[in-house]
């Protein structure tokens, strides 16, 4: 007997708002109310004093304040961030708010996904990248020692609050990770991002690159890959050696515009023109081409194990490659394109 | 400016097969081959020789035996599974099968979820508790030490395969567990499970009856809370102290039926009714009303911390409660269940 089991639809929507000084605003005490009757905030410790402490009073949230960035995106965080809420008994009414980078919003968007199998989420990220990339798409997740990313949900928070206020105490090394996300969007899907636009239009302009790719494929079973152009390389650098996430992704997007000369689908003066928008960054000290071609294995668009890319027709043309956005790289043209990687960037 | 995401809404599909020597057909091989390109089977390891062995090797699949029962169902459960997977590099296309009861798919279930944030998932339930409840609905689940199922996510199998020849090996004492989850839902909702129908008919409509209310309302807003009647008190009397299941859940529907006559939405008469139709259970000898009430504290459903139970308007109705389908108590009122319950069960 064949019993075919339908639940209705499951329709998220997140509501994002883009602007100055929404954390002055009732934005987020009214939203709280809105989607539960207490709230907790997880933040950046380092922002705990500028944003945390102030929001966290204006919310009467409870606050826990953790490490940010890439090292704490663990299961170990997870686990703080669960005990936490256990330890205050917090039900389904509890509203998880995270404020910080796309470390934080990550691993404290897979906590909520998964304590007492989801609470409403409320994203607040506060860099560039967080704001044009990790934030939206719903896509939450920690690293493990086989690498990034490798464990999480997609799960869609209730509402995003890019403030563009709190870039004002941004490092200065931030700032390439999200200018590189952007060119990245300009270079799939959106070449208008790489001409003269104001940096409020670059921001609104990307964020709407990815809201755009992620409505169309939210299960990320097609278009939505596109958005790893230049990841599959930049990952398995970022995995293999300590390098900021920008400059991994900026050397991963040259060597993916490499492989899609060699492969047939871009044109070299496109290349040479895409070489001249990436800054240029140089492969980590600690680079080891053994260890990073063990970290391209374990890459999850690799489905019987082979390399895959995404691939560029041209310049704000991701290849489609029969709607999977991906293409598995022969041996020997993946072998020379690491050889030139380490040439030019080495 | 607000700017909204809406995904496209995502219509998760499971094909639900009940029928007996399905194992022996070639269903599985063909399913494994239309979600994936390779196979990964989780199985109890009471299971190894009768089912898993033969079917690992049918399906070329790799096996990994795991302890079956509640207390495997924890973090380190999970993280077995994880490891196993990444050692051997399965990607997006590995299918992950699971094997035995519902501890062991809700673990399983719950790692394919996050496994590279989800890889397509097979149950194959091997108890009657598995196959009428924990299997169908997506909800997977591990326990903690602050309760029963209090990490999870909601994540829909492709394929459910209930072979109801595979209960011929089924320990006595397990048979309860899935008699008490047919019972409640005659309770809640489909009468005509209490009377006199043949064992598959039983079976089939108690999958049927679960069908209804999760195709209706698979995010848990509203009608799916039904399923919960028996389960606020059973699961703390679970999680108090050791007792099967089907026990707790046997006392917790006698319990809140009890609450539905004192509440004044169950009559008296209904209430003997279904005294008679329970399987008279006995609280475990270490039950202790401290940590029972403790663990109450602590249910999911619990909103503002209230206890919050589902009710019967009569035999085979829950009350819908304004669409809330759960109520909370007042605590005089549940004090005196809970002394009703240690007169009657203790």
């Amino acid at each position: 007997m064949l019993i075919p089991i339908r639940p209705q639809p499951y329709a998220p929507v997140t509501e994002l708002h883009l602007g100055r000084h929404l954390l002055q605003t009732d934005l987020l005490s009214s939203s709280c109310k809105r989607f539960g009757s207490r709230a907790v905030l997880i933040a950046d410790r380092a922002l705990k004093e500028l944003y945390a402490e102030p929001l966290a009073q204006k919310l009467k949230a409870d606050l826990l304040c953790l490490e940010g960035g890439e090292l704490a995106k663990t299961a170990d965080t997870k686990e703080q961030i669960e005990e936490f809420l256990f330890e205050r008994r917090c039900g389904r009414d509890t509203v998880l708010l995270a404020l910080g980078g796309g470390s934080l919003t990550d691993v404290a968007g897979f906590a909520a996904s998964t304590y007492l199998r989801g609470i409403p989420l409320i994203l607040i990220p506060t860099t560039l990248l967080a704001m044009v990339d990790a934030s939206i798409g719903g896509k939450t997740a920690i690293n493990t020692r086989f690498g990034k990313n490798q464990l999480g949900t997609i799960y869609h928070p209730k509402l995003i609050v890019s403030d563009l206020e709190t870039l004002q105490s941004l490092p200065e090394k931030e700032w390439l990770n999200g200018r590189v996300e952007i060119l990245k969007m300009g270079l799939i899907a959106k070449p208008e991002l790489l001409q003269n636009l104001s940096f409020e239009e670059i921001v609104a302009g990307a964020i709407q690159g990815k809201i755009d790719v992620i409505e169309q494929d939210p299960q990320e079973t097609g278009p939505r890959r596109m958005l790893n152009f230049g990841h599959t390389i930049g990952h398995a650098i970022e995995a293999s050696a300590p390098i900021a996430h920008g400059a991994a992704v900026a050397i991963g997007c040259a060597v993916e515009s490499y492989l899609s000369v060699q492969l047939g689908h871009l044109s070299k003066p496109e290349f040479e023109k895409i070489k001249s928008l990436l800054p240029f960054e140089r492969l980590p000290a600690a680079y080891n081409r053994r260890l990073f071609l063990e970290r391209l294995k374990y890459d999850k668009k690799n489905a019987n194990q082979d390399v895959r890319c995404v691939l560029l027709d041209q310049i704000g043309r991701a290849s489609p490659c029969e709607g999977s956005y991906c293409r598995a790289i022969p041996e020997e043209k993946l072998l020379d394109a690491i050889h030139w990687m380490e040439k030019t960037h080495g």
